[in-house]
C-alpha cells in the first residue's frame, strides 16, 4: 500500500466479491488494493461450503484463502484494515483506514457485504459453526434428518424453516410473537408442512451443549419444558449492509439500506461500484456465486470507466 | 432419465449455468434431469481457466468434470441428449430428444449457451486450442508478451484487441473491410493504442503451425508477405445464441436473440427460465462465473414457483 499515489481502484471489502472483482481487474490491467479486514469476509466463518459450483465440500476457511491466493497470484495487494470514511474529491477519491492512513483512488469497489443481525445471548458465540448458523442455505444441508430450530417470523425465517422441512425430520419456528410477520403465501407454506411445528410468543434465551448445540433454553415453558432440544439453530434476525464507511458518498440505497446498483455493478455516484451482499443485485439473493459474479461484471465495467 | 413421470424441473444445457442450477435445485429438493450433449458445454472445450474465482489454472476439461461431480453428487441425473423440440402443453411441457423420446416436466430451465461463429478455413478446427481461441477474456492472460492477432471489426473485436494489447507484446486486428465497425470509442482506443496494428481489407485464409498455430496465411500481402507470423488468433466473428429447439416456446429475445430474463432469471414465458450466455443477463458479460451465478438464482426462483 502506497500512501503516496493514487490506485486506478481500490476495492473495500475482502470477501468473494472484492476478491473476484480483484482477479477481473488485475486480468484487465487495472491495479487495484483490496483493503478488508477478514480474508474471504463472512465465508471464513462458514464451516463447510458447498454452494459454490465446482468447490466441493470445503470449509469456509479454506475457500477463503483459496480466493485470496487467487487473487495474490495476479499480484494482487490485500491490505488488512478497516476503512473509517470515503471523501469524493474532484476525479477521484480519499480513503481514511482505521490508523487514520490515507489513501487515494480514482474508482471505488464497495464490497463489504452483510452483518447477521445478532440475538446476543450466552451461548450464541460459542456454538456458532457448532450448530448455530445465520444461513439456511449455506448450513441447511447438513441437517439431515436431524431436528432443528429457526429463530425468527419474518420472510426470510418463514423461507429457512420451509427450506430446513425439505432436508431435517423436525423443524421448530420460534418466534417472539403471537403470529408470523411474513407474507401469506410463507405462512400457508409453514401451516401446511406437517414436519414444521411453530412455537408463539416465545424466545430463545440461552444456548447450550457440549462439544456442539444441543438445547436451547426458552423463556416461555413449551409443552412444559423449558429446555428444547435441537441439533441445530438458525438464526434469521435479519442481515445489515455494511456501510455506515461510505455514508458520506451518498450512494443510493434500497429501503433496507442495500446499495441500488445498475446491471454493470455501478451506483448511482459516478466513480463507484458496488458488489455481493451489500447490493440489491443478483435478485437479492446473496450467495458466493452471485457475489463473485458481481464482482466480475463490476471489475469490467470499471476498466471501461478508466479507459475513457 | 424416465419416460412415464413429470419431472418437476427439466434444465437443457450441461454447461456452468445449467449444472450451477441442478446443485442449487437439488439442495432445495427440486427433484430435476439435465439434458446436455456435452458435459460442461463450451467451457469443456477452454485450454485453461483462470477466470473462475477460486479454481485456478484449470483445464476447462477438468474444470468440466468437476462440475458435473458436483451436481451428481446431488442426485442429479445428465442425460446425454440433445433436444429437438419444446411444446407448451396445459402446466407444463413436453421436451422431445433427437431420438423421438418424449419427457414433461413442470418447468423448463433454458441454458444452452451460444455457439461462436466460425470462420470455416482450413487449420480452425486442428489448432482450437492451441493457438486460435474465442475468447480474449478467457485465454488473453496465457499471452503475455506474445503476438497475437485478432479477427473482427466489431465492438468485441476492438474490446478484445485493446484488451490483449495490455497483455501481448503486439497485437494485429485483422479486418476484412476498409474501416472498423465498432464505436468511436473503442476505434479511438484502437488507433492510440502504439501495440495495435490494423491490418484492413484483409481475410485470414488458412491457420498453420506445427503443435502449435504459427502463422497465418492473409488474402492480401501485407507488409509485402502474405503470411503472418503469430502466436495467437482470438477469432471474433460473433456468437450466437442455442436457442432454435426452444422456438415454439415463443420466449421473448432481444435484438441479437439472446433470452431477456427479468432478476430472477424468469422468461417472458410462465414457467421457463433462462440462465447462462443465452440470456441477456450479467451486463451480458457472459463468463463463466455469471452463468453459474444465474443457475443459481434461477433455481431458487423456480423452487418458489413450484411451492405455489
Amino acid at each position: 500500500m502506497a500512501e503516496d499515489k493514487t490506485y486506478p481502484l481500490v476495492i473495500i471489502g475482502a470477501g468473494p466479491a472484492g476478491l473476484a472483482a480483484s482477479i477481473y481487474a488485475a486480468r484487465y490491467g487495472v491495479e487495484n488494493l483490496v483493503i478488508g479486514s477478514l480474508l474471504g469476509g463472512q465465508i471464513s466463518e462458514t464451516h463447510l461450503i458447498d454452494n459454490y459450483p465446482g468447490i466441493e465440500d470445503m470449509s469456509g476457511f479454506d475457500f477463503a484463502q483459496k480466493l485470496g491466493h487467487h487473487a495474490q497470484k495476479y499480484g494482487t495487494e490485500i491490505l488488512p484494515a478497516k476503512v473509517k470514511e470515503i471523501l469524493n474529491k474532484e476525479n477521484g477519491f480519499e480513503i481514511f483506514l482505521d490508523d487514520d492512513k490515507k489513501i487515494e483512488s480514482q474508482t471505488i469497489l464497495l464490497a463489504t457485504g452483510t452483518k447477521r443481525r445478532k440475538l446476543n445471548i450466552p451461548g450464541e458465540e460459542e456454538f456458532a459453526g457448532k450448530g448455530v448458523s445465520y444461513c439456511a442455505t449455506c448450513d441447511g444441508f447438513f441437517y439431515k434428518n436431524k431436528t432443528v430450530a429457526v429463530l425468527g417470523g419474518s420472510d426470510s425465517a418463514a423461507g429457512a424453516a420451509v427450506y430446513l422441512a425439505d432436508i431435517a425430520a423436525k423443524v421448530f419456528l420460534i418466534y417472539r410473537k403471537a403470529n408470523l410477520r411474513c407474507e401469506p403465501y410463507w405462512c400457508r407454506l409453514i401451516e401446511k408442512n406437517p414436519k414444521i411445528e411453530v412455537i408463539y410468543n416465545t424466545n430463545v434465551i440461552e444456548i447450550t451443549g457440549e462439544a456442539k448445540l444441543s438445547q436451547l433454553k426458552l423463556d416461555k415453558a413449551w409443552q412444559e419444558k423449558d429446555d428444547l432440544p435441537v441439533d441445530g439453530l438458525f438464526i434469521e434476525a435479519g442481515s445489515d449492509p455494511n456501510i455506515d464507511f461510505a455514508k458520506k458518498l451518498e450512494v443510493a440505497v434500497d429501503d433496507g439500506g442495500y446499495v441500488k446498483i445498475k446491471s454493470d455493478c455501478a451506483t448511482s455516484v459516478a466513480g463507484v461500484w458496488a458488489a455481493g451482499d451489500i447490493t440489491d443485485g443478483s435478485d437479492k439473493f446473496r450467495q458466493v456465486i452471485t457475489a463473485a459474479a458481481e464482482g466480475a461484471i463490476a471489475a469490467r465495467s470499471i476498466f471501461n470507466y478508466l479507459k475513457k
